[in-house]
């Protein structure tokens, strides 16, 4: 087992035994890889690692033992196509020495077969709960390596919009500027998550990604986009105008830039997640834009690029040292354009130091 | 409401009424795919189809309504943030009529939050169970539009292919076929998918991917590779040897394309799927290598690259019309080299037809 291995499962058994939790379920994803390093290629076939207080295993499809074994010191129990994961599943529970446990914590991302299968083989109402308040908790902050590892990809995410900024021309569709944003993350060995190119009425649409429209002169684009390199993800947003701003543009994008500010200031160690939310909320209702502003300030970004903390209008979330998230404020104004202006930061003693080194101004093309 | 929605929720009606389900919850994926033709974003958001005897609605997060209401006629019940899923469900309940369902069918892929929010608001004991008889059973079966999709792409999985045989030469590292594999996609407007590309010992892997290791002059090497493109995907596998093939090489490549052909020969409209994996694994068994065939026969192909029905050891499964799967038998000799073949079929009232147009014979380079 390694080093890191070791001192997470350590540090979740402080979690689990000060919750009286005594099994905690992982799938593969994402918590799994916070513990194990790793993650077995996630199907259809039942895989989980189980924790208990003092052992940990892994249920796995035979299918999948030999190439996991390299990535882990920790037990497998296989299961075969033929047999099924049922009585592999009972082994595991007894290797670990959890057949009825006080309580169980799911990983939350869990698909529903599997928790099914692992719920319905311990006792009938054994309590059970998600990871948020174990596991989820600690991997909210973030170490120094994980620290290089998302500064590192907030920095090619800021030359993937370098780019983006630098091809578009009037002619041009949403779709073509992407490519090159893909380009560009592939071309320093980051895989593109996600390239958001919202042209005017597009841009309104929070969750637009890129189409057919044509970029016109006098349009304000939208472009929000994210790579992933060593396991880590990038997330950015900034403003790009072809030509002439379209009328009330100028205010609108100074008020989201307000609200990013607000949001910037208030955000310290003690804090909670909510009264950030309100910070950048509080800037674009007073301005009369409230109702423009359709979604939650924020979300953490670590091995997910969304994961705890979520910075929304009820989340009390104490926020803390080392804890990694967006602020992304934005008004969208339907047939017209949306604004949104993103930064990554990560929460020090002193306040929330920005990964990006991209200023957040309009950048007219 | 498309005309395919309609005629699909049609036919699940019917398939629910038969098996007493009065409840179906989808979640964003495939299924709800093949229901709704589209779905949102999918994120940590809440977001659920519910469909009962005779109306259906959306759950849905309010981040997604605009960007989704395009998509879809169908009702919406929205929650924000601020407020969370619970009352919006309950609502959605109401409005398709469905508080105390006398059982619930889950997609089995679903997030566990997402099922236990569900199940934690419908009367506790409520039956539940997967969508293998309902909307699952439905799915198996092709129309025409979707073979017309499968073979375009399993035509552009041919081409990619060819075009690794065209590129490989001794020197050249797993990534780097890899990658021309990739970009052969791409240049069809293809997303690639999957990348296996294992030499020698790689090759006894049966999920090892690409790596930095070199191809040398008599390896064997296993290139298994997917794009998808309008929705649905591409799946093969074929071998290629550069130079001469290794010690006892020709010998497994017969075995294992007399497996292919067993299976094929096996596959008619009412034979259990048991019995297509038996005819395989018969002739690996039976020349001495049962031991090396590590995995199922094959599996379904439709939206999902992996989706019923799946041509196992036990499966009782009845072939049908329409059905569409891999046969891709396999023996891995660790230490020395995989080999795999593998086709897509349709199968037809008189056997199978296969999608790809290239020979399985061994490429030698």
């Amino acid at each position: 087992m390694t080093d890191q291995t070791s001192m997470r499962l350590k540090a979740l058994r402080e979690e689990m035994s000060r919750e009286n939790i005594e099994l905690i379920a992982l799938a593969p994803g994402s918590h799994m890889d916070w513990v194990a390093g790793f993650h077995p290629h996630p199907d259809e076939r039942a895989c989980l690692l189980l924790i208990g207080p003092e052992k940990e295993a892994f249920l796995m499809p035979g299918l999948n033992a030999e190439g996991s074994r390299a990535f882990t010191g920790i037990a497998f129990h296989c299961w075969s196509d033929e047999d099924g994961p049922q009585a592999a599943l009972l082994q595991t529970l007894e290797a670990i020495g959890v057949t009825a446990p006080k309580a169980v914590a799911l990983d939350e991302t869990m698909r529903v077969d599997f928790a099914l299968l692992l719920l319905d083989s311990l006792p009938a109402g054994t309590p059970r709960q998600f990871l948020e308040t174990t596991l989820g908790k600690l991997r909210m902050r973030k170490d120094a390596t994980e620290y290089q590892k998302l500064k590192m990809n907030a920095l090619i995410a800021d030359r993937a919009m370098q780019k983006a900024f630098d091809v578009i021309t009037p002619g041009m569709t949403e779709n073509q500027v992407a490519t090159e944003i893909k380009n560009h993350f592939a071309s320093e060995q980051a895989d593109p998550q996600f390239w958001i190119v919202g042209a005017a009425g597009n841009g309104a649409f929070p969750h637009h990604s890129a189409s057919e429209s044509v970029i016109k002169a006098g349009d304000a684009i939208v472009i929000d986009i994210g790579g992933r390199r060593d396991g880590y993800p990038s997330d950015i947003t900034r403003m790009a105008i072809v030509g002439e701003a379209p009328d009330g543009y100028d205010e609108v994008h100074a008020i989201v830039e307000k609200a990013v500010q607000a949001a910037l200031a208030a955000a310290r160690p003690g804090v909670m997640a909510k009264d950030v939310d309100a910070a950048a909320r509080n800037v674009i209702a007073d301005a009369g834009y409230g109702d423009y502003f359709v979604h939650r300030t924020g979300h953490g970004l670590g091995i997910d690029g969304h994961e705890p903390p979520f910075i929304t209008a009820t989340s009390e979330a104490i926020l803390d040292e080392g804890m990694v998230f967006s602020i992304e404020p934005g008004i969208y104004l339907p047939g017209r354009f949306g604004i949104r202006l993103e930064e990554i930061v990560i929460l020090r003693a002193d306040g929330p130091e920005i990964l990006s080194e991209l200023p957040r101004d309009v950048k007219a093309l």
